[in-house]
């Protein structure tokens, strides 16, 4: 079978590999119908080291159920399902809290030896945890905004939710990716009054708008602050989202939140400390937020979507086969897509 | 009058002043009866360079208001006060919200020309929005229990608000100083279940114990995290209130938080970066806290101490007389005593 495997920054190559196959039966093999390219993946496209055996890449997909191992209970051959980008047991602690990101049996895809989502096909483990069995067919018109479910929807959602957004709030958005806009949704679904995106792509900003974005704030560096402050009665925001994980995007999180407020996270952060700590402390910020639940979302998410209240397969503005994903990561790399679907 | 006054590192001297007066028309001047010695007035104690001048210190006071200005309505002289260690108008925005430690014409005593508490009596600022009038007589035997509700008593019960304490949850408390203490206090009359002591003083782990700790881990390092992780099933503790502010401890305490857990921190942080930024994301903890509104919690926390369910008081095992001042700063910093409270 064809699979999209890194060697190194800059270099995706489509390969040929051995065909997808149970190891545990607990595993599920799930032939692609889509998948995307993520935002977290143009980091290892910057920066990996040159590796000879390369890594497995993507981490979302919808697909085809093809084969069960001899413990999957919940789905069979033929089942279309939406694969979140962490598997999990469904039955842990930490997965009966909702927190399937730390599911003591656990993982991610397309990371150390894994299969990865933009191929024909791959091992999904723990199938009856992981998966989650969509209700529509696999050519139906609200494909792309189910396909966020496995990712960047989710993923907004969790930085709205772990910067407590409510009825009323002053909501700024640090990012105008993918997951930035899905967190503008985020934040409109749940009641958000005023919702400041942070960015300078004019396609985004419209997008953004389009989501629910009240103000927008283009301005670099300390005027990103000013900006926001002027917006705010010169309090910051009560609920920020920060859709980046970069030292400087943190930093103007912190800055741009209202004392008493909360930063949600989900943008990898690319270093080891947190910087502003200082200031978060003297002003009572929280910092929440990490690896998004998605699987947990998905049942709050689905009929927003089905029943069209929300849009967020609009974030996707090209597609690809299989073939041309190398092309999807220059494009998004170069900023010419906001977030690339793969369509086999 | 006479005033405590730090003129550096090591330097602490009573000194005769100007006697308080009242500058603003919401003033009033509170005759100090009682204050403390704080675990943060060491940290100057520690580094401050030298002064000519000088810095007032204390923060922390029971006192009867002696004088007010002529837009205080809500106080007269006679009045028997609790002073918490931040002013607040109690009308702003944040006030309203619970957040007097940013209130907008708010700030902090012992700092930038304020004056501080360790002295025979002091100006206080926004007195209505400031004060809390005490409904017992200034001999009242809860006096000290009472006294920490302008500031240790109220930090520790942030720390446990922030770190979301709740029934049958398991607690973690790094730190086993005064704040520390009343953090356990905090804990169990918010319902832990499980309440783990961090500290290597045998006399501040037995009063732990008496207030309500069930455990206690004295390990150094990395076995600090093993000794809390075999306590809790491997997983870490719910909730984790940092009361040191140094790099070290908030990576323990970081470190020791189950997946999906917080850390209320209220120890000031002496560093301007957050350690462990990644591990917090990986593992979805949450950091939280800051300065304690303690006016906020003085109704919440009040009767419980008039009707002895809590005794923070404890906490104080040194009594000094204002002159004895600078023998009490030695005394906290070379640990001979928890907290020293000063009797006027």
């Amino acid at each position: 079978m064809r699979a999209t495997v890194m060697f190194g920054a800059g270099d995706v190559r489509i390969e040929s590999i051995p065909d997808a196959r149970i190891i545990e039966p607990t595993d599920a093999i799930v032939a692609v119908n889509r998948a995307c390219i993520c935002g977290s993946d143009l980091w290892p496209y910057k920066t990996m080291e040159h590796s000879d055996t390369g890594r497995r890449m993507g981490h979302e997909a919808i697909g085809v159920v093809e084969a069960v191992g001899a413990d999957v209970r919940r789905f069979k051959a033929g089942d279309l399902v939406i694969m979140p980008f962490a598997y999990s047991d469904g039955t842990c602690a930490f997965c009966h809290e909702g927190l399937q990101t730390s599911c003591i049996h656990g993982g991610f895809f397309g990371i150390a030896g894994m299969d990865g989502a933009q191929a024909e096909a791959m091992r999904v483990p723990q199938a009856d945890g992981t998966l989650f069995a969509l209700p529509v067919g696999k050519d139906d018109a609200l494909m792309p905004s189910l396909l966020t479910l496995s990712d960047v929807m989710g993923t907004g959602h969790h930085a709205a939710v772990c910067a407590k957004v409510g009825p009323g709030k002053t909501v700024a958005v640090v990012g105008d990716g993918a997951v930035g806009l899905c967190g503008v949704i985020a934040a409109r679904r749940l009641g958000a009054e005023q919702i400041i995106i942070l960015g300078r792509h004019a396609d985004r900003i419209a997008l953004a708008k389009e989501f629910g974005a009240t103000d927008v704030v283009s301005e670099r560096g300390d005027a990103t602050v000013e900006g926001v402050h002027e917006l705010t009665h010169g309090f910051g925001a009560h609920s920020v989202l920060e859709c980046v994980g970069l030292e400087q995007s943190m930093l103007t999180a912190i800055s741009i939140t209202r004392p008493g407020g909360a930063v949600g996270r989900v943008g990898v952060p690319q270093g080891e400390t947190m910087p502003a700590s200082l200031a978060a402390f003297y002003h009572n910020v929280t910092v929440s937020g990490g690896p998004a639940p998605v699987r947990a979302y998905i049942e709050e998410l689905l009929p927003d979507i089905l029943e069209g209240r929300i849009e967020p397969g609009r974030v996707f503005d090209r597609v690809v086969r299989l073939d041309e994903v190398p092309d999807g990561y220059r494009a998004m790399d170069e900023r010419e897509s906001i977030k690339v679907m793969v369509e086999l």
